[in-house]
């Protein structure tokens, strides 16, 4: 490598610092910062976001971008090739777009939180349409200075590389196969025998206790983070310091429980990822599909598993202090609960089948809004209808329909199919990692994840950004990234109630 | 005003906003963080300074400086003021003075955990001696671009306009009166008929509660700050949003007690600064001396007054569900327990009277290491026999000696005399506003701060940095700042044990 290179490492380190500010500061707005701060909160955010702009579009960064050679090196190549990502990315958006843009969505995410409340449509509107112009805008400029269409451009920025022509193949055939699968589950659940529910009231403080201890199981370093409490759970945090939430009810300890799972699936990825690359772009996470095929993994693959369930009842027994025969308390019940299938209208409440239906409208609907074929006012009127058409309920107002999802609030467009990529990805690499190690199965039926994350270290996290996602997926599974894995998947656990499943 | 002048408004908006990001990031790194994260913060926050440090000291700025002229308006000149001075400290010091300065009060605060702990000042020492160097060189930089000798730079980066000279003649009357006072004082106090203690323990949540009753009452919104807990309390945050922290012990409920109501004395003048100048220098505390004198007069001029207790001691009793005639839980015992002296090692921990001898033993040693009087290898001896010179006591280990404070470990020389000289401004504060106010008395008297408050949102709080520290005393109590109401308090509350001291 080159002097050039080299003074390039040290200005993205400054830059990972400034991300590291506002991965903290995110994570305080939502779970520490009180209400009366959200407005100046919100100026701040901004004016961050305006200096990380700024440095990665000062003159100095196009002459050293212009100079550097980072030699042979497969990592440091691939770092310069995100630094040029990255600063193309923000050269194409003039600083006074970036801050208008992180003051609408900081008004527009205030707004939607009564508008949501309130299901009042018509009060978020104004703010959603000036989110959604200065979006437009945006990609419009991000994408004709990659070359890349407008939307396509929106994906690229959470899921480096992958545009619309690999995601429509695969959607049309989850599209394809979806409402007859769907229907056969049910079918399929239905002639199950019924089972006993656990009953609560479960306390918070057990609930919270039993979290910590499987996030321990899992492999997460308590030192290097922390498990909280907000409104939407979420991942975030900083390098070496990653933050998970989850929400809790007292009737019902599986939400809670299973979003501590899946957001520790999140930060073992992020707390996998290679320390001597930290501060570099390199060594950022690949993007949104694989971060999310990595809480899904956890989650759904593993934690919802018959195999999992068997040495989580008594754990969960012990947790509430409950006897080891008590009714509905057993294994095979609780397997039944984590996999109960029943279609709603909450995308983040949705089980893992009906799940990708959420996520096929909000794809139809999110690309036809920044093309303009479709125009806000029409918005809740359409969401309606396909979700209709994909899971056969009417949604009785927008609180449960368009309003419910903060994505498109906070200018988060071209983000939602990632979570629908994510658990085919996670469903690809189960398959891969059973098959590379047998152990692994039987470990997690332990409580042992040491072998699956050892593979996941290996294969997924620690490879970071050195290489494309459909790469990772590749190099990991031995093919491209389709819907046959969860497919089969689906059928097997939810159809044929495979014990391994 | 000009052109250039509000283009430095908006500059200066922005550095307002990235000391939010440090005063939340501080917070979080006492409060929140995850001890694997301390290395990678320290990167971070000294990143962020050296940015504040590069906005400030960017050429464009000199230009605006040049050319600005803010008019006739008494605020914006004081802020162009204030602005001016900034940029001269700043520019003044390089920035890789001001990152190395920051990365090595953090290595040294870390070394100091251990070293404190083990009463280790060897392991301590060679940390420090860069802390110490790299404040030296900082502090001739400083100085000598405006005008100022060494020890004068740092006090005045705390405390602007504080000179040495204004110092000694106060500190001098106090060392030539204070050790015979308190003499006077412990003879007057064995005099005393015995008191009960009230007997624990005193479980963390109730004495939670008790202190946000207490928070309330005294005007702190909570919606605009927060009660966390810390290892060293102390009032941070950012604008909107300040948070204060205290550490329970079961065994005694005073300590947190008294923490949070001087906490909130901090937070109570942040929260009154004048919300239309919150993002501009001028908008800001008008330094370290008054916010500690508003601190010390909730605290001590109020919260231990004898009137304060009367109310106090059912709020005590109802909060710890404790009957009204519990022995030892009545007013005057309460208010012995609020007024108990006792010399001790700890200055944290030391009572208003002996409080003034901790920092007159620290303003001496630091002057003398900062002038190089003072070798640092003999700064625990010379620590240990001032300190029995002052109180009479014999320093044990250097963990109860020159290890107890983070002060400069941390780098912040120069600050240790705000403490004493809040502590006088602070007893004059309270002559004159309960002269001004008959009612103020009475009404603490009754839990109600309300009258109190609004004096100090006129006379103190409101008035910002528009003018000086010494300005400000004098107007808000006709005369300069001195030790002489101090004294008198000290007499009246403890010799006399006047009913209204």
């Amino acid at each position: 490598m080159n002097k050039a290179y080299l003074s390039l490492e040290r200005h993205f380190a400054r830059l990972s610092s400034l991300n590291d500010a506002l991965g903290i500061l995110g994570w305080d707005k939502e779970v520490m910062m009180p209400s009366g701060a959200a407005e100046r909160r919100a100026e701040n955010l901004a004016m961050l976001e305006g200096l990380r702009h700024e440095i990665l579009t000062a003159p100095i960064m196009a002459d050293l971008l212009g100079q550097a050679d980072a030699g042979d090196d497969v990592w440091r190549a691939a770092n310069l090739e995100q630094m040029r990502r990255q600063h193309a990315q923000a050269t194409a958006l003039p600083g006074d777009l970036v801050e208008a843009s992180a003051q609408a969505t900081a008004r527009c995410e205030m707004a939607w939180r009564t508008a949501r409340e309130e299901s009042d449509f018509k009060s978020l509107e104004p703010h959603l349409a000036e989110v959604l112009r200065l979006t437009r805008e945006s990609a419009r400029a991000t994408g004709e200075a990659v070359g890349l269409n407008m939307y396509d451009a929106l994906l690229d920025s959470f899921d480096p590389g992958t545009r619309q022509t690999d995601i429509d193949p695969i959607f049309t055939s989850l599209a394809a196969s979806l409402p007859e699968l769907i229907g056969t589950v049910l079918e399929r659940q239905k002639s199950l025998p019924a089972v006993l529910s656990p009953t609560g009231p479960f306390p918070v403080a057990q609930q919270e206790a039993l979290g910590r201890r499987l996030m321990q199981r899992m492999g997460f370093d308590a030192t290097r983070g922390r498990l909280d409490v907000s409104a939407h759970p979420f991942c975030g945090g900083a390098t070496h310091d990653v933050r998970l939430t989850t929400r809790y009810v007292e009737s019902d300890f599986i939400p809670a429980l299973m979003g501590v799972l899946h957001e520790t699936g999140h930060a073992l990825y992020e707390l996998g990822l290679p320390a001597q690359w930290a501060s570099q772009p390199v060594g950022q996470s690949g993007g949104m599909t694989l971060h999310e095929s990595q809480s899904l993994l956890m989650e759904m693959q593993f934690c919802r598993s018959a195999a999992f369930a068997g040495w989580l009842a008594p754990q969960v027994r012990a947790g509430f202090g409950v006897a080891d025969d008590a009714a509905g308390w057993d294994a095979a019940s609780l397997h039944r609960h984590l996999t109960h299938v029943e279609p709603g209208f909450i995308r983040v409440d949705a089980d893992e089948v009906t799940y990708p239906a959420h996520i096929l409208v909000r794809y139809e609907l999110e690309k036809a809004l920044i093309s303009g074929d479709l125009a806000l006012a029409d918005l809740p009127a359409a969401f309606n209808t396909r979700l209709h058409a994909l899971l056969g309920l009417s949604v009785p107002d927008d609180r449960r329909g368009c309003l419910q999802d903060i994505h498109w609030p906070a200018g988060l467009f071209g983000y939602f199919p990632c979570y629908a990529l994510g658990a085919m990805t996670a469903a690809q690499l189960r398959n891969a990692a059973c098959a590379a190690n047998p152990a692994i199965l039987p470990a997690i039926g332990q409580g042992d994840f040491a072998p699956l994350l050892a593979w996941l270290r290996q294969n997924v996290h620690g490879r970071a950004r050195s290489a494309s996602m459909a790469q990772i997926v590749n190099d990991a599974t031995g093919k491209p990234l389709d819907a046959s894995a969860y497919l089969n998947h689906i059928r097997r656990r939810y159809v044929d109630r495979a014990p391994d499943a």
